[in-house]
């Protein structure tokens, strides 16, 4: 097998919108993302702390999807390895010429075994980083993408296909059975750049950016409030159980959906030990045992292929992580010697 | 009409208790009250910048029930217009002995008209203020007791008994039709030293204990759940919409309902304004949107008369704000020209 | 003696400043106080929970110098008090028809016995409270004027003057031979509405407002160190021992002092403790014994006096804190067992 | 020249202490590290999110001293690597069995050629990760060790060094003649593992710990106000230009320095900017322009050769810091085009 380019993390996603209007009143005026560039079709986003030209493009279409997700790899040469490992895996392969994404130097974009439209980069310009530009921070400033969270059906499958990308795995969540209901793995030592979340995919589960602290993230919320939008939020804030991040939902005028997220840990030493939950552990996806709301189980954003259509989803055929644990089938529990039904959860 | 006594602001509250070891576990370890004095049957208890004997008292006794709420007042004479005060409103009233309580002064106990055991005092030993103390405090210090919440079935009856005593409104939420769901009230110049909250009474719905900053109430939730006690949290964190402070509501292990509470605002000018809120609009209890869940509308603690028996509960008959909001008959919005149905919330 | 006026808290500062844009690029742009009203002259502000007009007025003028403070009353009826109880006292009083100040109601000027120019009002145009438009609150909000601290060279007489007026004393700092370096006073139940400072007076050493967490005073810190003025920031951020506050003191382009501050205490009950602290106790100025820099003990603003002339200054002639502190004649501990000499402090 | 061993980052610090009881209470009381392991000589430590067996291992003796610096390695085989490099260096070296120092596997220690004690090791004994152990974590709670300050003399023959065991430069200080005066090196993507700071060599200037948030700096200096221990605050807190971070200098009871840490961020790809700091920009060492006391500038702790005797020391002949900023012969800015001489700062 060919080797696989050196992915250094998760870089930028490209949402498609339908209202770029909209898309900028939330994006830019409540959580408060930089404008690298912006013109009548797209709009190009980055964090406090990022150089890079964008994590975020937001692109006016007809129909809200995932466009693509960038991982930025290490030197130029990764694209030739890039190239070569996809169309070893039959997947559908193509370069695209620098600035074919504004920003974006040459790059390799592909359909992965998973159904996701991947590009990989290395070059990209370099813009003024506002780490220390103070008087442009609101009180929700975000510092830098943190992560992406994918529905994919087959989990362990999904997961041996990142293990050949070089991404570890640093928490999951199994039942007794050895079902996988989830799997969170990376390249720079956070948690993750990328959680593999079970459900009918390809879907795009959320985005993830991270602040310094929790109140940034309380502000997102008061913020909501005060525009009378508090339906943005989907769920939390809250704490983690898996990550042990700060965490909130949000869903954005199109229903993508985007996390803020803070306090996860260095998982950068080669034997980080891999944490796994169990799936009835009701404090393993909020740690204050909150209820997770049933949308936040079932809904996720289409993606697109190479060509721009959306791709047909394949149906999860494992047990699903929402059945085995809420409602009449389900069941969880606080401490491990006692057991809740589903539906009181 | 007698003069009323002048009320200073709530000051304690008596819990009966079923287990003290588990309430200490609770109250002591987890919350980080200072323990004053404790015995085989009582525990007194006082938050970090208290110098009164005690906020809240830990009695054990058979059935969990509240045993008595304490307002502060300005001076000795004070109890014996407190005395005469309520033997004009024809309801049973005891003088009590200085040290009846321990660590308080001679005092005066009616059964209100609401019903609950009421004790007025001015006199109690000083205790050292741990304002400075920070090697004691915890990461979850909690400052100071900050209010009462009552269940009592006529809010605009019980709103007058109050205003009697001198209290004023801050806050309220109605509906079109002008039934009073509930009413904030305070004598010291916060949002409230006493919330009378719609429902069948007397019981006590909770007490309430403030901290500096939000991050103490963070962590008393990340607290439970290292303990595997997070089904102790049962609302919250969240923003309320009322009084715009930020809240979690525990319960402890007899089910008393416990507030942290922080970020109000003053209230102390004589033209505060009064702020009603619709108690359709969906931000009214949680800024953010978030759900109540049922048993903070429907549980609440028994109040015991000044015999130690139990009240008998008089029937809420005006509309209840659960009914009105959540289910098939309610409904509630975001913003005023939308309106979701109230299983939808 | 007449009857004093019932002052409710203090309430609002005018400053004379040199250029209103400066001045506004300081107060709006980085303090982010609410613009209530401005014209060519003046800049009226607020802080987001404060629904009177304002409670700092900038007035454009040749000698940077406070105008006057401003008590607000309880009613309108205390301003008849206020003029008779200051006439008794023999100083210049001012009746004001309603509106001589923009927003403020029919008022009472004087000259105090301390030299300073003081109004009473009750009456002032309400405004909407943006307690919770978040959409408007920066990462440094303010929440509310706290108190106003004064240079007087004669310490205990300003005390029995305060009391006069129904403050009591909250802390006070002092050394073995009695000599009073400095008083905090209150009327609303926290530590201060005024304080007194030992000094060359009548001058205005500060006036200070309050957020609700800490991280919005490190966040000005911040913000001005973006704007490349960090020169503005002249002691702290810090910990005071008195008053227990978080504290940050800034200097307007003026050099009018202005504390922003959070996290003191109650005080409203009648037995409240009082602390007194010894002047070389390294801790009572910052917790954490950080010096203080010496203009803060030396520079104030001038006050004007009833036609805005400047008041002649009257030095002090007990000992100065700095003095006894600081430098070759000087003391301070951080235990009180351990001596440290002035000059190494 | 050989290949160099791959260090994954700075891993533990090994100081000589005068008295061990003194030293627990500030590690262990104060700053609430966990302890792994102690008997009469020893007590290691770890921060809450560490899973190694310590991070800092305090070691009773007779002259208070560094005795070494830990980089973990990424596999054994480095060990091998480690030593061919130091031998090919002409420096001293040692092999160390497994045990030698509790909890750590083989290692290879050497004196390396700025003269420090460091030791390379992969195997280390795993203990329980607290990360989720909020029963545990006090309000200053410590997450994990961040990085090491070094003196030496000459920072750009020190930064060659280390550039050569593959660390990179993300800041610097130098001055318009090309005068290096100190430099930030990273291998985990923060902005340092290790600081190359200019003085009289070899000395640690101070090892640093991180926490989550800033409040957990706040309170460790409340704590120590309370314990009336302020004077171990040696500088700050504020906010570091370089790095951004906030920060904290402590001195523990045998004056080695401690900072507490937090906020900087990610500089994990390849092209991350390097920032050059003017050693004239007043907001390089504090963002908010708060003056460097001289005892940071001047005092560090001696360090061990490999037979534990302290080392001699090599004096800077390069401008040393404090020199040109501080004092008659300094100066320093606030903006580039404003200059203050050296003694206003």
């Amino acid at each position: 097998m060919s080797t696989a380019p050196d992915v250094i993390r998760c870089a930028y996603a490209e949402f498609v919108v339908s209202d770029l209007r909209a898309s900028r009143a939330f994006y830019v005026d409540v959580l408060g993302l930089v404008v690298t560039h912006e013109d009548a079709d797209t709009i190009h986003l980055r964090a406090f702390e990022e150089y890079l030209h964008h994590s975020l493009v937001l692109r006016r279409g007809p129909v809200p999807a995932l466009a693509v997700l960038g991982y930025r790899v290490r030197t130029p040469a990764d694209l030739d390895l890039a190239e070569a490992y996809y169309r070893e895996l039959g997947v559908r392969v193509r370069r695209r010429e620098p600035g074919a994404t504004l920003g974006i130097g040459e790059a390799v974009r592909v359909e992965d075994p998973l159904g996701f439209p991947i590009e990989f980069f290395h070059e990209a310009v370099h813009v003024e980083r506002f780490t220390q530009r103070y008087d442009t921070h609101g009180a929700g400033a975000i510092s830098r993408l943190d992560h992406f969270n994918l529905n994919t059906p087959d989990v362990p499958a999904a997961r041996k296909y990142y293990e050949g990308l070089g991404f570890r795995v640093s928490e999951d969540i199994q039942d007794s059975d050895g079902t996988v209901y989830a799997a969170w793995m990376f390249r720079k030592p956070t948690v993750h750049d990328v959680a593999l979340t079970g459900g009918d995919g390809p879907r795009l589960h959320h985005i993830a950016f991270a602040t310094h602290e929790r109140h940034q993230i309380l502000h997102i919320c008061d913020h909501l409030g005060a525009l009378r939008q508090s339906d943005m939020i989907e769920r939390g804030p809250g704490r983690h159980g898996v990550s042990n991040a700060f965490y909130l939902y949000l869903r954005d005028p199109d229903g993508h959906r985007i996390e803020i997220y803070t306090h996860d840990y260095y998982t950068g030493d080669p034997d980080n030990p891999v944490i796994t939950w169990d799936v009835h552990d009701n404090q393993r996806r909020d740690w204050w045992g909150n209820a997770v709301v049933p949308s936040w189980y079932t809904e996720a954003s289409p993606v697109l292929d190479l060509d721009g259509a959306p791709r047909p989803l394949v149906a999860r055929t494992d047990a699903r992580e929402m059945d085995v644990t809420i409602g009449a089938d389900g069941f969880s529990y606080t401490r491990s010697t006692e057991f809740k039904l589903g539906e009181q959860v």
